[in-house]
């Protein structure tokens, strides 16, 4: 069966961006594919090493909304990235034939490092992340791997990697991964700005409904637009955005035309889709609090899938040493 | 007990320089020390990559002459690199905190990259050697390092990583490793250049009698002693660091004079020495032989030692991760 593999970094709680971005997709691919999902907490470590946050509490919470969207250990192969060391060991042997100038050519190298002006990213780990996850990848035979389109860089970098082992070794060990890019629609924060906790600008998951309220109607809609008279613009609106996921084709025409012709307010706009926020949140949370309940150590309720990636990496790294005379 | 760690890449059978330069220092450090000895074959991969060579033979004529020489399993942890995977996973660690600047200044890297210019050495593998090799030593909590002079500079980079993950994690998980630097002979090869298997140059451990006998009478002397009446500088001839090695302070003296008044011929100077390289090679020869007979798979052999090696890294790296949080 074609094999899938995709990976998040530990941040905690997630956001309904990270739903309709990833997890509705990722649990879509369960019935088509063969899917590893695993939670990258090395990853967190090439931008984050300075202040470790307590991975423990992160992963906990990030796998009850993995669970909760409607991934299912009994589909999909679930695992922590740090409790499979057959990564680490493919990482390195990887490195013996990654070349420098690869990694620093990616353009999402000196973006980052741009980016996160404020943490010092020289180090190696952070240059080499493309490698790690080219073992991530490759050492299950993911086929496809889902991904945002910034990320296509580096399984550009997989790719060149695997057709350098297999030439270099003479040997079919490993298989290029393709990215599956799949249209998602993208939810900006509250603030008009991408979605981020750390922007305080996301509406998580498990986000207490009276707090969802209060956010959306706090949100950000189109500056333009100052007076319920003046009419505006609903496709530079945040919140038509949440229409467009959350709202029937009817209200999503109701809206547009109110909102062009002044003939609604933001007020009631928001009313109909803090009514849909409720109505998706709601079960999910109840969902949500019985597996929090249920769940006592994610380490053993994982541990099946845990051992099951081990058994299909260890196959593969030895594969790889093989071809190494290893 | 004060710890000590070594490794060597597996080159196959060894040499008379690798017995005066390291070996035999090694095995007097065993009374002394608890030792650590490994076969360094990922280390092998960072500048052999592109052919690698067959690494169950090479490790095993290794290990035969180590055995030889009186390494002893029985009181050292002699165990081999890539069968401990505890090592990689430090590996990533460290180079989470490990600057690129910091292994791009090592005086070796450009030195190396120089001197070996017939290969492709712009892998992320060979500039983070340094890296690797720090966690082969502070896994073990090793105090001291017996090292050449050449590979100071790495363990001041190994000294610096340990100083930047206690530092950075407030916590005192590795121990700062030292050079242990003992004054060794250096034995030249036959042609007066560095000894070494790949300018057929070397006299193995293993050596057929009649071939080593060969290999000296043919050995390069003082240059400037065309004819047995020439008087010789023996200070200057590969032949005479040799009998500071094998013959006794008489018969340096007969050296020293004899050539200086050209009253001896390289010849009469060089049966000496082939007197002396017999004695010194026919019982350990016979010892190998003895070993190669007795020792069906060094796997086996080794399990012991490789089983304690891989428990004490494991201890080690548990508390790196739980000081990263991980």
């Amino acid at each position: 069966m074609t094999k899938v593999l995709s990976g998040m970094r530990p941040t905690g709680k997630l956001h309904i961006g990270h739903y309709f971005g990833a997890l509705q997709n990722w649990v879509s691919l369960q019935d088509k594919y063969e899917c590893f999902y695993f939670i990258a907490d090395w990853h967190a470590l090439t931008t984050g090493y300075e202040t470790p946050p307590d991975f423990h509490t992160l992963r906990r919470e990030m796998l009850l909304d993995w669970l909760t969207a409607g991934l299912d250990p009994k589909k999909s192969t679930l695992f922590i990235q740090s409790k499979n060391s057959a990564h680490a060991e493919l990482y390195l042997l990887l490195n013996m034939i990654t070349p420098i100038g690869w990694l620093e050519r990616c353009p999402t190298y000196k973006e980052m490092k741009e980016e996160l002006n404020d943490k010092d990213l020289s180090n190696i780990g952070f240059l080499s992340y493309p490698v790690l996850q080219t073992a991530d990848i490759i050492i299950y035979d993911a086929k496809y791997v889902p991904v945002g389109k910034d990320q296509v860089p580096h399984l550009e970098i997989s790719r060149e990697i695997v057709r350098r082992f297999n030439y270099l070794y003479n040997a079919d060990v490993f298989v290029e991964p393709e990215a599956l890019l799949t249209k998602t629609p993208k939810l900006l924060g509250t603030d008009g700005r991408k979605m981020s906790k750390s922007y305080d600008n996301a509406i998580l998951l498990s986000e207490d409904l009276k707090s969802v309220e209060k956010k959306i109607k706090q949100m950000k809609t189109d500056t333009n637009r100052k007076r319920k008279s003046d009419p505006g613009n609903p496709f530079i609106c945040p919140v038509f955005g949440y229409h467009e996921v959350f709202s029937t084709k009817e209200e999503q025409e109701w809206v547009i035309n109110g909102c062009k012709n002044a003939e609604i307010g933001c007020i009631d706009c928001k009313k109909v889709l803090i009514k849909h926020l409720f109505e998706f949140l709601e079960p999910l949370q109840e969902k949500r609090n019985k597996l929090d309940k249920e769940i006592d150590n994610i380490y053993e309720y994982l541990s099946e899938s845990q051992e099951y990636a081990e058994k299909i990496a260890s196959i593969k790294l030895e594969e790889a040493k093989k071809a190494m005379n290893l």
